[in-house]
């Protein structure tokens, strides 16, 4: 233990057995240790605020993802791999106690939820076909320790989807909006509520859609204030940065 | 005269002054000038509905616009001049008898209107910088006989602003939506009309507006029906488009 | 239902009992749920007037299509759903009573046709690789009620084959013009009719096609007036744009 | 006042004077007004609570920008003007009463600050040449209400420059890190907090940079997380991001 | 026939059975007819002279090709259809007579050769991987009656293996120069010889080759003069071109 | 003179002053000078042949230009510098005796025409701005020793202005076809003659035209056999390409 | 052989079988050759010194692949085949005596190592999904005849995991760094070095990675000085380069 | 100093003024200060070898460059600012003691250079228009202690110009390669040597250069190995990298 270390090293210079000029010498790779152990340190404060451990799974093998996950779930009682398909997760399951898969996110996890979960969290998207990336977004909150809303297929196209779910979108702290094809949901959310919007592009649509660069451009340009976009399909990210956000003034 | 040319052969033909093999010869190079002749035809044919004779004004000299516009005035009683900045228009003017500049769209015209002038056509934009794009759009259409509803400054951040015009855009025959930045303003529009909606994206915007390709992709991409997009900023392409639409069934 | 709801509201207030200051808090919530209800008195209009309900097939399920289909056609004369190709239709049809397959043009539908077809749609292609594009529009345009002229392979590089066709193409109040490679078609057509123009890129080339964006940008340039364009293998969008258009003066 | 003609017209239910029906009728265009009404209300809401009324001044001529900073100075108490360059600004000062100018955020601003400053906001930047971008995120924030730390010339290249400045680092609940050229900064910082970052790229660089594009696209494939990313150059809507995410436990 | 058809009025109007005026208009619609006419006589010329039809295989069905290639051989000694697979082949040549397939080039064709074969055209590739578009070229070029010289793997890596081609070089009246990745032959080739330079750009290559418009890129903007290029994998268009310019005082 | 230097070191060879393994040790460096050598050689034999020596004058000084001009005219009878402005050409003509100015072109030349001009090449631009990119090219075929026939503002939304020219058309042994916007004319060029097409992008247009490169991208998916491209606005490079091209067979 | 050639031919002038005009002519072709010569000693000189002979085995047959591993093998002792797949290997493998297959590296190889290695070259990656392309690196340099450091997953987001490795870093003399995603690990690593740093990006990522073209443009950006960069997944180029450059001072 | 704090406070564990416990808590800020100050330690020992200090001119104010070219003249012999234009030296030169302005590179530089220069630089360009970045790649050089070969205006399209330096070419420890345009003669140049090349494209071109990508792109997929790339127009950065490599054993 690198703190341990440091411990040692400055009773040899109490007691004499060091000189001064003997332990800068000793020090001088000690930073880069200690960093390390810093970090460490502050991981294990995430750890105890309810933090996931993540693997993201995409190019990853079978076995990768089974050590990373064991040796994860030996210090985090809530661990979880992104972008895992059925196959993967009906592979991985029977090594993996206690963990569930839900496929729709295709997340593959291990949760012990929190005595209180948090909310003030909204997750929305545009189409059916935009439910996949919202969902990974969703569970990435709720691994988080957050009670998190949904309302999907509220695309801009039926106004009224969207305008029926007005009072629950004021009540939110934080909401990720998911849409791809012209990607104009989240200026729509954000001109109607005061709260943060993280907007999520998927790359759902054809031609133009540019495999949902037209509707990450989109979002970057949004007119309305408080929008900020994440990666094409990144839900997990956008679940992530809502859960840092709603934890605001709650912990 | 190409149909008199024509006469003029068959009556030689009649006359036997040529043969027939002789006539089919010089008939070789006919067809062309004959698909000429029917367009100027044709061309006439438009004028008696009052559409304009229009100059591309970008990148030619003022001595081209100049003679092209007194030429077209000769036989046209509605001429304009596209894209023309203030100093062109005030060094223009003095040579071009009853010719009107209108700064916002940038447009030089001389116009005549009809007795009756068409109702149908509605011009939204998104932000007051959308303006100039949305005024050629307009005038464009006026040009061409109409009358036009205007509503400025709608855009979707603040969607009552859009919500309040909505019994106007109900009776809209056809419209032109403007917009930049994300361009979401036609798949809101489109989405609460069931009337044909042309877009225009505007080069509103910086950094990843790309200079209007991402108001333009995003237009493509509208997931509501019945939307149709022109280039970014052609408004006259727009209010053309939509005058060629709205005389269907009232000529 | 809202309207019902706003009704049982107003007696309330009516007979007493419940005060102005009552309702008007009960009404807070009304705004968007009374969108929702204008929403859906449209949707019956345009039921009325033949438009079909539509599902784009593309990132479905077999039961999610299958479910939506038989949900629409409940309250629906015409029911399509796009992008569907030959297995999912062959799994879905026993189960869609009166569902008909359209193979090139990928179309599911269920059609009781008007007891009056209206006519004035064309549409056009350039090569035999773009039929399918070509169908989609054509078969939506039917689906809206209307006869749809065809003439394919009329691309460019053989201009007698188009010119072939000019006495059609001026009839036409409305053309739908499909192509893929260079996409030059739609400017020579809109040079030679006075309607306007539905513009529709497919992916067919390969290399610089850029999966169809150089006929997308190329549309998108037309020099040639009333013109305006698609997403790139949109049929779909064209052809309703088309029938939207057609109806006006007819309806 | 929308409220007020709503109650009018339900007095006029309760007595009598109009019958169920003709309400239902009359309330047809209620919604969308109302939903303007809302929204006003809510507007009210933020004021109270010290968000600035934002005019961006791009595109805008200096009378536009005059008269609506004239006119939302009648109803809030900050005022601000994003994109405003050192000789417009000398232009409006002497008719905008109290207002100051800030020239390396470019910003025109009318403020007077509330009793208590909120903390917990952290601007960095990258370069000397990206400060412009960071002060009009810190300037932004400011105005509503916050107390800004500040970082600039922090970039990767120098990592102890970064390490410096740690323990600050670790205080903030929100980070805003802004960079150009390959856009590294938010990612480093990102795994070394646990709060959120908001990512600004900026136009700073050349020839690959493509103008911000390759910063922009850094950013969204941040590998750490937590990382939300606004469009190049907008150090607005950074601040903006973070001043309403700042606010959450502290209002 | 039209030119029958011509005669067959004119005669009408010579015998006095048809008045002038009935003919003009019965001729109205005879100059796209003749446009088609023209076009077919000049195809007669092309045949005469050894061009071959051409069917482009890609996006075809089986039952397409088949039917195309008979129907074209009814009037063509030379026949070819490109982008063939080896399934695709033995699929359809037990149908077509005479037929032969290239794998190399992906070609199925039906040639007679004529009497006596044009040189002049020499076809270079960079690396082994480009012969498959190389050969395509050189094929098609040998289809039009050219006897073609090949010189492959000669990319500007090895310098020396160009070279010593030199004299080669230098004999060729037409030259296609065929490479992928950095796409520099062309402007060496160039360099070396005072004949036009066919250029064509390949998908050969990974990462940052973009799938070879790289390759394209680097062609369009050749330093060396003499320079015309193809679209991406088209050798083809390049034999095509280059059949066209060989043909120049040689027939 | 290099193979003066081969001569006299064969001589010692041969009167034995130098032994062979000297004489293959002094020319390990030969081999590159000779190179040199016959290059000039060929240079020697195009400038018989009446090309021009070119200099490309973007990004030169007055006096690079001056020099290179004044060097280049002493042993060659054509001189001719590309993308010289108006102003440039006043400030250099005084010192270059014989030099002509064409400033349509944007050419300085000096230029003595041979006996007898080739015929053969035609030039042809779609609309009025195109024109001098056409005269690029028109020029540099004429100072190749050429006569040019030229047919300006024939763009495919008046298909009549085109077809009229067609006689003219057939008769080209290579044709130069100038388009901007969407770039189709070389398509629809290349469908009506025989002879082989170099097709050139113009920078004209805005918007989607992304300056030049819809065209480009149109240009190089023509569907139209026998075109060839070159870079956008590259007038020079087509026309000199035509020069080459139009040689074969009348040298 | 061309040496051989050489002197004979000089023979013959020595002994008067050739005049001094007739072996002048004769050496007409002999430049090309010669540098085909001169290249060949050269090669022989990068054999003597351990470098490779390699074969990009992307797009060729296993029969091509064999082909020339064997003809490499008879005059080098260390071969090398890129882009070999575990199926490609197993086949080849029986056929090439000593040959060795690295699947990580994806390389096939038969190499006798020197009997000295060089020291001084480090491999870094940033995520596991990397190691493949440092591997095809690290294998590169080590059958250059070098001993690799490697430090894989130390990624910008655990800033520690690199600092751990700093007393490593500043001993390599040259170092390749691989990263996908924002690819920020080089200039990271050439702010803490003064070594050159050769920056791999690899397609490693989703969505705005855009297949690695963003880690590319983010390196090319590079605010760090003495980074230089190679293609997309291109760990064989890295490697090649730093053992050239590793070379340096060494033999 | 920071070294000397860790000293002081050791001495105080020494000395028994502050417990272990003490020493711990007060070094937790350490690692980082003590980053910093290694960081230095290596700048020093940079220094001592002749590394210059680097300003990047551009986007700063002539106020910025003179401020910190004097800090920096404090402590190094050598500084120097790049992308400096004619103006800002002029107003810069007086204040800035033994200061040289180098116009063509752009560079505002001091320097003693070093009693030995090192040799194996070596710089190449294309064409006159890419001088100004050769010449900034080939003073970076210099400045760094090395002697530079230049060989400028060699591009491919007239290799003889190019293979005429071979010899000087061979002996080269490493070459800086710059071209605009293709971008083709690094990979000619690394065919014909065996020691590493860094490539720099310029922007030097049009059209379809898309401001030096096309050079960028083709020299990133270079056939020929050895090429490592830097950004478009980045002279100082390959100077620098070639600076870094040709101290490898000189030092």
């Amino acid at each position: 233990m690198d703190a341990d270390k440091l411990r040692a090293l400055l009773e040899q210079v109490r007691s004499g057995a060091l000189d001064v000029e003997q332990a800068v010498q000793a020090m001088r790779s000690l930073p880069f240790d200690a960093v390390g152990d810093f970090a460490s340190l502050d991981t294990h404060r995430a750890l105890r605020r309810g933090f996931p451990e993540v693997i993201f799974g995409e190019g990853k093998s079978l076995e990768q993802i089974r050590e990373i996950f064991l040796r994860l779930s030996e210090h985090s009682r809530t661990v979880m791999a992104t972008r895992i398909n059925a196959e993967q997760a009906a592979a991985l399951l029977p090594d993996l106690p206690e963990a569930v898969y839900h496929p729709a996110a295709r997340i593959l996890y291990r949760h012990t939820p929190p005595a209180k979960l948090l909310t003030g969290i909204m997750v929305l998207c545009a189409g059916t076909t935009d439910i996949p990336v919202a969902e990974e977004a969703a569970l990435t909150a709720e691994l988080m320790g957050n009670r998190v809303e949904r309302a999907y297929d509220v695309g801009v196209a039926g106004l009224h989807r969207l305008l029926d779910r007005l009072p629950l979108l004021r009540k939110a702290r934080v909401l990720v909006v998911v849409a791809g094809m012209e990607g104009a949901l989240p200026s729509v959310v954000a001109g109607l509520v005061s709260a943060p919007v993280i907007a999520v592009p998927t790359s759902v649509g054809y031609g133009a859609s540019l495999n949902g660069l037209a509707a990450l451009l989109a979002m970057l340009n949004s007119c309305a204030n408080g929008v900020s976009v994440v990666n094409i399909d990144n839900g997990f990210g956008a679940g992530y940065s809502a859960g840092l956000i709603n934890r605001l003034g709650q912990d």
